[in-house]
């Protein structure tokens, strides 16, 4: 295998660009095939990229001093901010330069830009926002995380084809079953717009193995490889977790801190804290794919840290690496043709 | 202050009756108050209570064969079960004969049963479920948790509302803060049902702090005393919520067997792992209330222990004390007068 360009966005996120050239340093340690195409302010960019001269030999530098920002409507975004370093980078996949892009800027106007500038894949009406959860099994997908508020029964079934295929392509799964979240598990369970997802998914024949009604709890079970869910859902339901995650940790570690012994016990428990923050460390699943999209776009959290922005960068050479779009398109080309012979 | 008398609906739940007797043995204690309306099959209650002389001095058994199961559709439940243990504890409510219900059985039959015996308070169109979630601040109330499938933004105002006057009656909480949960804090953020809800809160005079839209992690967080959400989502939430808690459990006893000295380590931490069941175990928050009712109604979870139902019994006893409903219809009074005048 060749070299992988990588575009990413220097300008987005809390800590950037600071975040976005340490974790490419990292990731790139990882990943010896990657090169990268830097978008942003040369002069904050150039400082960092000669702290880390391994990086800086993979890496061009694109200056651009617009950039955009975290509360900017993405309706904004796209016209004022042709030159961004969030466009820039987008284009240089459409233009066939780097071969994903990465940004841990502002979601709305990602999206949009994305959606404008590389179009969708053929068969594809909306793209989704997907990303890998923790789960007593190993890992699962989980989409729509918050690209589309409300979604219709099509949606859904584009939805599962699209999961599948992030999960054949990220975790090597070959029939990956699929379930439609929903309040219940019995087919009388539901509003109308998940009752007909999960006839059109029944009588699809995609190459995934779907299960049906899955509940909110079976998200952490692991219960399937791709959960589907509406992009309002999707959303609170992985902040619920995110916050709960949180909550979890603080209640431990006031429980371990909360008398003297039991705090030379947390000493001793170092090890096991270690085991268990390698497990549950929302940095290790930091980066999510916007699907459906004719082109690889990840987006990392905007606070992460140098090694979260490095795991972000990490599925994006994961997606290039494993042809996720190739997946895709595929496996639409044969529906398509099914659904044409049905027709006929 | 009198005895106040608890319904219980004997026969549901998994581990049906055992859970539900020993459970109002264990809340016996803690409630010296409390004197219970037993429904079910004596011939199996009566050996339970013979081992607690105790609870057996303040109950009193109403025999029924009849029972609601697990899987009954709501609306063959209220055909076929007058005479279940469940429909025969709600009665007792609606009569006066007891002041609140508990049952661990079938959610949709309790709500459908309950809505069709007791009614719907005044200026309440549907019930909503609640319960408290822990937070890093303490409590915190989210609703609908599944009763109502599809909302409009005036169901969402009514649900802060019933959430406040819960969380007053629960809590103690003067002026809660409500939050309307949604996929950003931003204005623009959400489809039309939130934003509009958004609108009716901020020019409602309801004795609550409204605080804007809140996001999925602010449930952890504590932001807010009370989360609005429609009970499709809010299902899925605290389903993922209990969920997540399941999944780090699990992680954590991993991290701490995975070695021969961290073993040790794990029975050192007894204390801490003490300290922290007693704020993150599920069974201290069991007992969601069906609110908006007129008639107190709390749902113990299906698979509880005597534990966790002796919890929801005290859910139950705690809206009695503090007059729940009275809350509740006082508010709804005063803001139909309101109105009354602002049309006028």
């Amino acid at each position: 295998m060749g070299n992988i360009t990588i575009a990413l966005d220097a300008m987005g996120g809390d800590r950037a660009p600071d975040i976005v050239i340490n974790g490419a340093a990292l990731a790139g340690k990882r990943y010896p095939e990657a090169t990268f195409l830097i978008f942003g302010d040369q002069t904050k960019i150039g400082p960092l990229l000669d702290e880390h001269p391994k990086l800086q030999a993979v890496s061009n530098v694109v200056h651009t001093e617009e950039f955009v920002s975290g509360d900017d409507k993405p309706s904004i975004a796209i016209r004022q901010g042709r030159k961004s370093s969030m466009q820039l980078a987008i284009n240089s996949v459409k233009d066939g330069e780097a071969q994903c892009v990465v940004s841990a800027g502002n979601t709305g106007a990602l999206m949009a830009m994305s959606k404008l500038t590389l179009r969708m894949l053929p068969g594809i009406d909306r793209p989704a926002i997907c990303a890998l959860c923790p789960t007593q099994k190993g890992q699962s997908a989980m989409l729509d995380l918050g690209a589309n508020i409300e979604c219709n029964a099509n949606n859904l079934l584009q939805f599962g084809v699209l999961g599948a295929a992030y999960v054949k392509s990220l975790l090597g799964i070959k029939i990956p079953t699929v379930g439609l979240l929903n309040v219940g598990e019995e087919e009388i369970k539901g509003g109308d717009v998940v009752k007909q997802a999960a006839v059109l998914f029944r009588d699809s024949d995609f190459p995934f193995d779907f299960r049906g009604f899955v509940e909110g709890d079976d998200v952490g079970a692991g219960t399937v490889d791709v959960f589907v869910i509406d992009g309002f859902t999707g959303n609170l339901m992985l902040k619920a977790i995110e916050g709960t995650v949180q909550l979890y940790t603080e209640y431990l570690r006031e429980a371990f801190k909360s008398s003297g012994g039991s705090k030379l016990v947390g000493l001793l428990a170092r090890n096991a804290f270690k085991r268990l923050k390698a497990r549950i460390d929302p940095r290790i699943y930091n980066g999510a794919t916007f699907l459906g999209l004719n082109g690889i776009v990840v987006k990392s959290h905007g606070s992460t840290d140098d090694f979260g922005f490095s795991n972000a960068i990490g599925v994006s050479v994961d997606m290039v690496k494993n042809g996720l779009n190739d997946i895709i398109t595929e496996e639409l080309d044969g529906y398509v043709e099914r659904k044409g012979q049905k027709t006929n």
